[in-house]
């Protein structure tokens, strides 16, 4: 499979160092995979017989500019022209994530689809704005769309549903979405710290970014379960219809009553039917000790679904870091590969 | 997909039951699904327009001799008719367990991937005992051996660590796979009671089998961690591999020291690396209380893979009982469907 990386961030990069570590692994599954064009805002690589991924991840270590790399670097590297090149089978897109617009990725997305290059994708931004519309683009064209990194990275929250369902119902989506907040949350149950001195520690260790309001807030959370509700209770909703309520709140107190109560607050994202409609809420929860994601503790993550037939799922666990994401974005390339048919 | 039923015990009846069920579900899908075959071991029923369903499970509940049924039953239907007739693109293979011989189903499978007819089956002895060649057999003839049921039930265990780990080297599997003696030690452990008091429970209940053997003394976790082993580590390993003890000399003591000591005694299949060899053991284990599986009780069932590049993956859930197990057989039959390639 001839592929484009477009987007060449952490996650981009730890891809390309994922699939010469996986050279082995690779062959023997008889996947022969090239990357013919590496693009950042910058410039870009070209080789239409497959990019020296080694030399090229060496260079890029050192020099963020990829126009000024000696084999094939070019400012003239742009998406049309890879789209003009027709030398691809798989589009990687990996550019920054734009929740108002999807830019620039949504028309990175439309583009390939439209003609027939298969998209795989770790950025949230068109994924949460239009995954069904671009989901009938890819079935119309007969390729597919692969979403996995975009809710969970390594946790597969979207086969989970979609494969390990299939044939099932799902009436209800209840997960622990973000680490860094269960981290938080975690710290301070077992600490009996405040929420700004757990704050603090995670920042000390990177778990939590340099502005962690996205995480904290809910928005995070809010984002992963509007692109499962949509994809696997096939609804067409928008970040407005979820109530959103972070941690930031949350006082020792009332983490030391749980505590003693035999319970435990965690950030929750829930999608359920009640009374006939669909409530989708992000809210600090206290979970009782029998609930299945009561044990999710420090940065895990975990997902359960209800089902009406295969009962229910809970799948938890999943690394954190740009390797694993990357390596949530090879798992859909090697199920895309396999044959399956995300978009039908 | 035009399909054939053959062996007609609980989970078949479940099974077609289940696409009554589906009918529209299947038909959003795009799914077009008829039973031309259905056949148990004292005849079967046959059209080759698609058997009428809702009739035949009517009539089935109250006589089990198929070949009575009046339109289409016959004593002349057999397995050889099914072949002959080449009007089938999936067997699904539902005969009784033999774990030495596999057979009949063991026939049934090649004869049908020879034929170039897909197979899902819910028949452990051919899968423990021939996976690696039923499976090269399936491929060779560039068809699809679905085996999920076999593993597990609903718990998607068999897709868990093949599609969800696509990419990744699963390093080790450890899992809680019978629900009984998963419900006996759970039970000893609430209520303080005997072994033989929380087995006559599981028994009342109908938890526990008439002849409990194969659960308690471990062969049924064996023989799942064994299909487990061989399809995701690539390995062809048989019973005699596994170190296996059960949980009938556990005493209320143990359960009471490891409660004391904040831990629980589960019953897990585990194989793992060790010195550069593969250790696969059966036998009852005290976890701790930060163990993934330590909160898995009563009748739950999980699965815990670790892999190199997409962290450890907990899957746990999976409702028990026939509707559950034929639900797992149509998840096969949908994946395979949506094109899934399990066998490469």
């Amino acid at each position: 499979m001839r592929l484009a990386v477009v987007g060449f961030g952490g996650v981009g990069q730890a891809f390309v160092d994922l699939l010469l570590l996986k050279r082995s692994y690779l062959y023997n599954e008889g996947l022969d995979i090239k990357i013919n064009y590496i693009m950042n805002s910058r410039g870009g690589v070209y080789s239409p017989t497959g990019i020296d991924c080694a030399s090229l991840v060496e260079f890029s270590k050192a020099n963020g500019d990829l126009s000024q790399y000696k084999n094939g670097g070019s400012k003239q590297i742009t998406f049309e022209s890879i789209m003009k090149n027709k030398d691809i089978d798989v589009l990687v897109e990996m550019t920054p994530t734009n929740k108002e617009t999807g830019e620039p990725g949504m028309t990175y997305i439309e583009r390939a689809l439209e003609k027939g290059i298969h998209v795989i994708t770790s950025n949230k931004g068109p994924v949460m704005l239009a995954y069904k519309r671009l989901n009938k683009l890819a079935a119309k064209n007969g390729v597919q769309l692969g979403i996995g990194c975009t809710s969970g990275g390594a946790l597969p929250t979207v086969n989970g549903g979609l494969i390990d369902m299939a044939g099932a119902e799902i009436l209800s989506i209840e997960g622990i979405l973000n680490g860094t907040t269960n981290f938080i949350l975690d710290e301070m149950a077992q600490k009996g710290v405040t929420y700004d001195d757990a704050l603090k520690k995670a920042m000390d260790l990177g778990i939590a970014e340099a502005d962690p309001t996205l995480d904290v807030e809910g928005w995070d959370t809010a984002t992963k379960l509007l692109i499962l509700t949509n994809i696997l209770m096939n609804e067409e909703k928008t970040l407005a219809d979820i109530l959103v309520e972070g941690i930031t709140g949350i006082t020792p107190e009332q983490i030391e009553k749980a505590k003693r109560e035999g319970k435990k607050y965690k950030l929750v994202g829930r999608t359920e039917n009640r009374d006939g409609s669909l409530h989708m809420t992000v809210r600090p929860e206290k979970l009782d000790r029998g609930h299945p994601l009561y044990s999710i503790d420090g940065r895990h993550k975990a997902v359960r679904y209800v089902s009406d037939t295969l009962g229910d799922l809970t799948l938890s666990g999943g690394a954190s870091g740009v390797t694993p994401a990357a390596a949530s974005v090879l798992r859909d390339l090697i199920n895309i590969y396999r044959g399956y048919r995300y978009s039908i």
